[in-house]
């Protein structure tokens, strides 16, 4: 029988009438003759009430703890869309992540999917069930406790069992229609891309893009499975939505496929460490092992042996990489004079895989930002994207000056 | 090392105040000297939240969707009640039910404990960890897939842990501060108990006085666990709330302990049901195996080959033992006229060990509600309780009539 992994995301899910049209679409496909895997996330709301009773309870929480709270949203929901399907006949049941078992690193809060194994969801295929709910988002580790795969999770879940089940397509539905020139809501220009590639999509991704989880592309591009993103609020044809698929699948490429932000970021500086080989790695490595995602990096100019160091994370890894610095500062391993967080700054980026062929492009976004008044305080850049720190407030008015000056509101 | 189970219910963890305050009370015994688990219940709130989303989406639910949806509310708690340990510097780490793992039948939602192996938890206070929480009312089914013991049932995992690991003693935290000769909130006269016997005890659980569940005192007196029910909102002393015990440590027997009342419950009437040797066991076999808890029959003498049997349930069971009946006529295995449901009843008991060398309680009780113009519509008796169906509207009144009649306001 066909297989098809259909995921459905916290605001379509967010109430049992959304569950509801959610069971509806897998009805339908169930009808043309697929088996479905159905992964689901929290009904909208729950994870983030779940992580603010962690947060309040132990800021500095124990990640074990946090994993065993967060992922309890998950396991409501699957129950919920079987009992749903239950009663629409379609033969369901729901699997906790730890009954597939979908294993997992033991890196809590952020554990990396080692293995699936298919026998225990076949056998009841094989039974007749038609569709298998699993909670997104979570695993067991290998001490035999709950793990989280990190926000968005579940993105990663539905890709990870559509190559392990070798499914014919991943979909995921979420609550837009597709993937943007950028984010509608702050740029009514933005336009619906039919093809987006896998390295632009990840680039999104991992820009703030928040669609599809940045690993979950990775994890499609690597199994080369075949991904749609589309809305579960309007009627869908085999055609809707966005697919994210090889470069070689799209005829023309752009030049800039989008422009992507990320809000909730922070810029920490060490003042004045002390210069020396081996500084990043003594630097970044407590951070790493303390869980926090650093994203940028800006080292300046040595002077007299000392440097400022700048890098920036999510805001709510703050207190964490504070406390890594310290920490790290008391057992001597770095020196520095201060650390100082700017929690008021935004990312923005333009991506497309054009950019490899097509120079200026850089050069257009800085004078773009400059003729709005925008200060630029970090720049990174790869190959096929341009991404620069700025103040917050100036988020939305650096969206839409980029998005009109490269033209995005035009199909290629 | 001394061992203690403390559990904590759903009013005493409804709010991270609450939760600090019960991890305090957990923090003095571990002071003591003490290795502790923690049985935690649902934040008040969210089970009845959570049985309430699955009632909508499925009336005749599938029972082990819903144990794995209800059961998570217990998961919230144990890993935040952890954390909050751990913030106070006592080594603490949660549990859930699959990961002792609490070993049941697999009678969803209403399952059984088999087996509470203790060598991982016995482990990790072997490394140094002082706290065992662990989620209550929830285990792990023979194929592998989540169960629940039934409403209240974290008591019965409380006194389980207290009996497999051989505590000193079981303490009920709850929003009360002992047990009373009946409940506070309708009769301003109910009295404390200090103490109470086990087969007391258990007849006013399975009567409906809510403080503990009927099957945690089974359990209890089975296995000769001391239990103690006492207030999480007081300072506590070791002599405070009731002590749960054997009669032989009880003093002066009294005739009546306490009034009991249950408020949801059904009445059901089978019409004109052909009399048969093995009626009985084809009408209530079927409605056991749907998971009905039927408590009180009354079977009409039997005209012309045919009876009509009235029945108790909780009124949740309702629909449930309907359609039971209802298949069973189908299939050909009962034969009756007609099924009415009087959704408006409720059970008053009156419980005392010393009504076995005392003749005359259930006269007296008659004619206090005789004089009170309450019509008794069932009545079943034993030993040591007499109970009876009654309008649900004089329920009150009866209550508060039959505590004056006894005399319950005053010590033995």
């Amino acid at each position: 029988m066909p297989l098809l992994v259909m995921k459905f995301g916290g605001t379509s899910v967010a109430t049992l009438d959304r569950i509801r049209r959610a069971a509806k679409r897998v009805g339908v496909e169930v009808a043309k003759g697929y088996d479905v895997i159905v992964i689901v996330s929290a009904m909208a709301g729950e994870t983030n009430k779940l992580v603010g009773l962690v947060n309040e309870t132990s800021p500095l929480f124990d990640a074990r703890e946090y994993d065993s709270i967060v992922s309890s949203g998950e396991n409501v929901t699957a129950g919920l869309m079987a009992l749903t399907l239950q009663e629409m006949d379609v033969p369901a049941r729901s699997w906790q992540g730890w009954q597939v078992p979908l294993r997992t690193t033991d890196t809590h809060a952020a554990a990396r999917i080692t293995e699936i194994p298919t026998d225990n969801i076949n056998a009841k295929f094989a039974e007749g069930m038609q569709v298998a709910v699993v909670a997104g988002f979570q695993g067991i580790g290998p001490d035999g406790r709950v793990t989280t795969l990190g926000r968005g999770g579940s993105d990663t879940t539905a890709v990870a069992f559509a190559a392990a089940f070798g499914a014919e397509r991943c979909d995921i539905y979420t609550d837009v229609d597709g993937v943007y020139t950028t984010d509608p809501r702050i740029c009514d220009k933005a336009r619906k891309l039919d093809k987006i590639a896998f390295e632009e999509m990840l680039e999104l991704a991992s820009l703030g893009a928040k669609v599809l989880q940045t690993r979950s592309v990775e994890l499609a591009m690597r199994y080369n499975v075949k991904l749609r993103v589309l809305s579960s609020f309007e009627e869908q044809s085999d055609e809707a939505g966005t697919l994210v698929c090889d470069e070689e699948e799209i005829m023309e490429l752009n030049v800039v496929s989008g422009v992507a932000y990320s809000r909730d970021e922070a810029k920490m500086t060490l003042i004045s460490v002390a210069d020396r080989p081996g500084i990043a790695a003594a630097i970044f490595g407590p951070l790493a092992d303390a869980g926090v995602n650093v994203d940028m990096i800006v080292q300046n100019i040595a002077e007299e042996g000392r440097t400022d160091m700048t890098f920036s994370c999510p805001t709510d890894q703050v207190k964490r990489a504070e406390k890594a610095m310290m920490d790290a500062k008391s057992t001597g391993a770095i020196n520095f004079n201060d650390i100082v967080a700017d929690e008021g700054v935004a990312k923005i980026s333009v991506v497309g895989i054009g950019m490899r062929s097509h120079a200026g492009v850089a050069a257009k976004m800085f004078k773009v930002l400059s003729d709005e008044g925008v200060n630029i305080k970090v720049i990174t850049t790869s190959e096929i994207k341009i991404s620069v720190l700025i103040d917050r407030k100036y988020m939305e008015l650096a969206v839409q000056a980029l998005h009109d000056a490269f033209e995005l509101e035009k199909s290629a």
